[in-house]
């Protein structure tokens, strides 16, 4: 099948249900035309998802439209940044219409749900990659930086850290799969179809006082924010919440949860006096939401067992060029 | 040299000289928080450059820095829109410092001329590609829209198309280079290192009807006009204006500088009341601007000799899936 870029472009990207009022202009001009709410800073992130490195080539396309989507809107979560608009910039080997439907029928019901339209894109020949923008608003008073955190500030994580992890390592051959099928499933889904914690961030408005999403792995990513706060803190590592899936793994879960990339969980920080009201509104919410640590004058990390011991990390989180 | 992905962005992404005080928060958390005027539409346009699709694996890397955040540059400049930040993911097959430092050299060059400032970015492992968003600001009612053009408009083009579209035939051994080696340099420099047109834009504010750039090649791009606008035109081939390194191409040129892509210039219509002043905007600029069609009511465009005759064009713009 030959067909051109302009007519792919427009039957998959350009005519989709979410239309937004602050769009002035979409898609099909040199630029898109985008109103932002005066009291709001625009929050913007990037991520870029190329196979081979980020997903199998062979990967199924729902989910990488899904998790190319999830993974910017996982940014804007953990800024406190309510989602408004996506650029799409892909890559495709060949114009393979059914790949191209599969890949936008998972981008756009993740966009859907969170009413994000698509305003821009460039569609080219080449390795399969996808670059993805998000924007979205956040009063910048109230962002959630991650500069943000005080010492005795206590330290959360949303969900069950180190699944997706451990999901990769199963597909790799590193680590066999759990007995239980559906546990098995379970894995596999929260490594494919990551969910970005929204909610989570726009409630965590004027209560956190520093927030990050857990990418890289979730004693790498508190690293982050221990950098930027110029701090350092104390993990309780037997407080680490597992999944059912991941506890059948024994001593790995701990290894896993800390160090596994590619979870889009929220690690975030917030004074004493405010953990009442967050595990309040967490009782909502429809992830956990655990207390798993403290911030402290000290800098570096220091990883406790539940009996005082210092547990040794095995593994650090991802990273591309290393 | 093994480096890490974070070392990498922070020495060559994170320290620039532009530094505007719109940004609110740059590069090193989630997401980046910027200030958007409140009179102003935020514009927002995306492209792609892939090795061995838009230039060749071992193409300058000064030049694909220059060139990745142009092509960006010249969509704002069309919409009539003042530059501010841009975003870059950037996908290099391996870590390799002088290349980056190179391409770094091109792109913040360009970057320091329009006070733009790098706010975000995203380094993967992966085949050669750059994808870069800029973003300006432009009054939404005095946008340079493709849809703005009326019947009676004039139609103009900036510079000299077509000798982008020469260079890459050179380069390709399709056409043989001119004998005259000032003249080769100069098709070569105009396709490595586009200008933005973004003064012209700025300029064409309140004048122009209808704008667009010339990536495509410039009938291509000027039917993008005439189909959002819903006209036609005629286009005076004899009037196109040809570089002198062009020109000595007789016929071929024509096609050419109706053809070639990758001119980044600006083609625009205008009503007559407007011709005066932006002809004295015009002589101003460090480019031409030449009046070389109209716009009509009667679908389609049209291309004439000045003896009357029609004009067959040869051959028409890039396509990548074509």
């Amino acid at each position: 099948m030959v067909q051109s870029e302009f007519d792919l472009i427009r039957r998959y990207l350009a005519s989709r249900p979410t239309q937004r009022a602050d769009v002035l202009l979409g898609i099909g001009d040199d630029c898109a035309l985008l109103r932002v709410p005066q009291d709001a800073a625009l929050a913007v992130t990037l991520d870029t998802l190329v196979a081979g490195i980020h997903f199998a080539s062979d990967a199924d396309p729902v989910g990488i439209g899904h998790k190319s989507l999830a993974v910017n809107l996982s940014d804007l979560a953990a800024m406190g940044a309510v989602p408004a608009w996506a650029t799409l910039a892909l890559t495709l080997p060949e114009s393979d219409e059914s790949w191209l439907a599969a890949f936008c029928e998972g981008f756009f019901a993740l966009a859907g749900q969170f009413q994000v339209q698509l305003v821009g894109g460039d569609t080219t020949h080449g390795p399969l990659s996808i670059s993805v923008q998000a924007h979205g608003f956040v009063p910048g008073h109230q962002a959630l930086r991650r500069d943000g955190a005080n010492p005795g500030d206590l330290i959360f994580v949303t969900g069950s850290p180190g699944d997706a992890g451990m999901a990769l390592a199963i597909l790799q051959g590193r680590l066999t799969p759990p007995s239980d099928s559906e546990q098995a499933t379970y894995l596999q889904t929260r490594l494919d179809k990551p969910t970005p914690r929204i909610r989570q961030g726009l409630e965590l408005r004027g209560l956190a006082s520093a927030a990050i999403d857990i990418s890289d792995g979730l004693a790498q990513d508190l690293g982050h924010i221990l950098e930027s706060s110029g701090l350092g803190a104390s993990l309780q590592v037997d407080q680490l919440p597992y999944s059912p899936a991941l506890a059948t793994y024994a001593d790995t879960a701990i290894a896993m949860a800390l160090a596994g990339g590619d979870d889009y969980e929220l690690c975030f920080t917030a004074p004493p006096a405010q953990v009442e009201r967050i595990l309040d509104l967490a009782a909502g919410w429809d992830c956990a939401c655990t207390q798993i640590g403290v911030i402290e004058t000290e800098l570096g990390l220091r990883h406790l067992r539940a009996d005082g011991t210092v547990y040794q990390p095995v593994r650090l989180g991802y990273d591309h060029f290393a």
